[in-house]
């Protein structure tokens, strides 16, 4: 191992630097003589936008800062590598600038769309006969990559979903009025509930948790969600109902397209941009049940909040990226770090570390199971609370600098992000 | 002093529990045979639903508990006293149960409306000649009581907003791409923008901090908003404003009422119930300049958000509450605490409290300074930033139970909150 380079891409997630962290720490263990980080992921060094880690975690107390940052340190990016022959010159300069800086192993951490890009470098190594080495790290808060038991990033959004929702939930039950105000909490996750569930960690002793859970895995029936609203409203004097971003109807429309304010945006990999589920839906309980609405949408809070990340999820995020630097070390490429977790229901939580080819993980998704969706499809088994249990565990607060929390910096970034006239 | 009673009435804080811990502790001290609470606060207490406080925080770990619990333990409510003379009964109601149980003081921690129950209870008992006596303890986030330096749960809401500021300012920032995001945080605060001015906070060594901070205090004028928005669309690639949600427009309207969702509710106080000023200015904003958007309401997170309080704000709401009782126990009515600031600008921050008639407090409002809001009424000033960086400081972290902050829980308030049929 002589040069290596990791870049970050995709949707920033709360332990997303403690990857990086690991594949430095991984790295130089390894024998790597310089770390380098990519500015905005792979599209940053498509013009050869570097930095030296070196230059940033030097000493302990630095390391130790940069997990406590959150979204991607190094910046990200949403690219697209393109399919192979058709444009190479995209896959000829990232070869150019590994070669330039004598680099022999790329690592991505990132999610569905990030592990394409992994499998398209490796791809195209393979068929150009180029010696250099491709990792990928997961990374993402929607926890659905395939294989891998969980994704890091999914335990600290869980984390920061169920502890808000305690206090959101608190918060609405002190009015104790007649006429409750009824909350809408739209949590994301386009296409796999994960986070929604998520939901279901609010409850406990202390808090009665939220009143319905509603996961993209089921087509949603507007129709029987506001009569359970409706019949809620007059029997309890505090509704929280928790809805992922991504829930459709029937007809295949998302839910977001009934109100008037439906947006209709794609994205470069074809994804639809959704948001406002929550505001259509308190519009029509408004209506129906004539109570007081309100909708609370956890938006980039739930990925970018490590002030309140999971320390089981920040120590499992670097241990992946370490894992990733060994692996490299060790010959392998075009693979991604998987999680297996290998206790028994019941048994004290513990997972092992592995590796699988990148070309099972890419572009898939791994939804909620659908046994473990429960109720009138508005609710979540105990296997899921079992299994997601464990991933909140543990805390590492902030370094409290002036009553905020302090943030690592990287200079290039704010450089590069000064738009050129 | 015999037996006293305390409630709570309004939106929750963060820290109002902590003011419930210091009258508890201070009534203790100065030999309160029994420390009732009300439960939903007035309109609780004019039903006698009451609780003795003694069951609940019996020991020192339970009174930490309960520092670290959001929202109103006790219930809150949103009731206006009617004019004396008018309906007189609901006075007789409240001395009626303050006699059945021996209560000679009523502790109210509240904002401007819970201290007009405050007022109008003492004026009764002077009009009528009783004996008992009515303290408020002052609380609100909006931190717009009169007299007082600033309010407990203030602080807390303060520092959530900058911590969560910081991180959303994190995430924009990591995309980098010529054309920005742009993100409008909507705050809460309907005639004072302290809160909104608290984004203010975030900016430091390692935050670039927000855009733009709109208060209340200042006639919106959307076509500027609009224009300076655009320019920096085109020369920055993260684009973070900060906007209350009491913006109101040269012909009078709320800043919110520019949307199809406009709403026209109005509280049993007669105040309009607000939202949506991010979400109307959004869609201009794409509108204008084409790049996406989006709407970030930090809704009641922000009063809720326990798991991220101010030590300082805690210390002091617990101060407030235990001065309160002090000043009851020596024969004091018809007032609230308040703080003093004593140190000077650039001094070591130090308080005192001391107690203000009531009259002057109740139903009033303290704005911003205008002298405070400076550049093109888009920030505020470092006057600002020297009043407010003291609140923000220190941290009490929750009792983590499973990976959750613990709640102390009043069971009474589960069981009022059942709603009969």
């Amino acid at each position: 191992m002589k040069n290596v380079i990791i870049g970050q891409s995709g949707g920033p997630t709360a332990v997303i630097n403690s990857s990086i962290a690991g594949v430095y720490v991984g790295a130089k263990a390894c024998g790597a003589e310089h770390v380098y980080g990519m500015v905005h992921g792979i599209e940053g060094f498509l013009k050869d936008q570097i930095v030296d880690l070196d230059q940033y975690l030097d000493d302990e107390t630095k390391i130790a800062l940069l997990k406590r940052t959150p979204s991607a340190f190094l910046g990200t990016c949403r690219f697209k590598m393109p399919a192979i022959g058709v444009n190479d010159e995209v896959y000829e300069a990232v070869f150019r600038n590994m070669e330039k800086h004598d680099i022999d192993t790329l690592f991505y951490a990132g999610g569905n769309d990030s592990m394409d890009t992994v499998k398209m470098l490796s791809d195209y190594a393979q068929l150009h006969g180029k010696r250099q080495s491709f990792m990928g790290v997961p990374k993402t808060i929607d926890n659905d990559l395939p294989v891998t038991d969980h994704c890091p990033g999914y335990g600290s959004a869980a984390k920061y979903i169920a502890t808000t929702l305690k206090e959101v939930i608190r918060d609405n039950e002190s009015f104790g009025v007649k006429k409750p105000t009824i909350v809408v909490c739209e949590i994301m996750g386009r296409d796999a509930g994960w986070l929604t569930a998520a939901a279901a960690l609010a409850k406990g002793e202390d808090c009665s948790g939220v009143d319905g859970i509603y996961l993209p895995e089921r087509i949603f029936d507007v129709d029987r969600f506001l009569d359970k609203v409706d019949y809620l409203s007059r029997n309890k004097s505090s509704v929280v109902m928790a809805v992922s971003e991504g829930l459709k109807l029937e007809d295949g429309r998302y839910a977001c397209e009934l109100g008037a304010d439906a947006q209709d945006r794609v994205d470069v990999f074809g994804h639809k941009q959704l948001t406002g589920t929550a505001n259509a839906l308190i519009k029509l309980i408004g209506q129906r049940t004539g109570c007081k609405v309100r909708a609370i949408e956890f938006s980039t809070l739930q990925r970018a909040a490590t002030h309140i990340a999971s320390l089981t999820d920040i120590n499992e995020a670097f241990t992946a990226g370490r894992m990733a630097a060994e692996a490299a070390a060790a010959g392998e490429t075009g693979e991604m770090v998987v999680f297996n977790r290998v206790n028994r229901r019941g048994e004290l939580y513990r997972i092992e570390y592995s590796r699988f080819d990148i070309h099972q993980i890419a572009n898939g998704v791994k939804e909620v199971p659908q046994s473990w969706i429960t109720g009138d499809g508005d609710d979540v088994s105990a296997e899921y609370l079992d299994y997601a249990r464990p991933l909140i565990q543990g805390e590492l607060y902030p370094f409290w600098v002036n009553g905020l929390p302090k943030h690592l910096i990287l200079k290039e970034l704010i450089a590069s992000n000064a738009v050129q006239p």
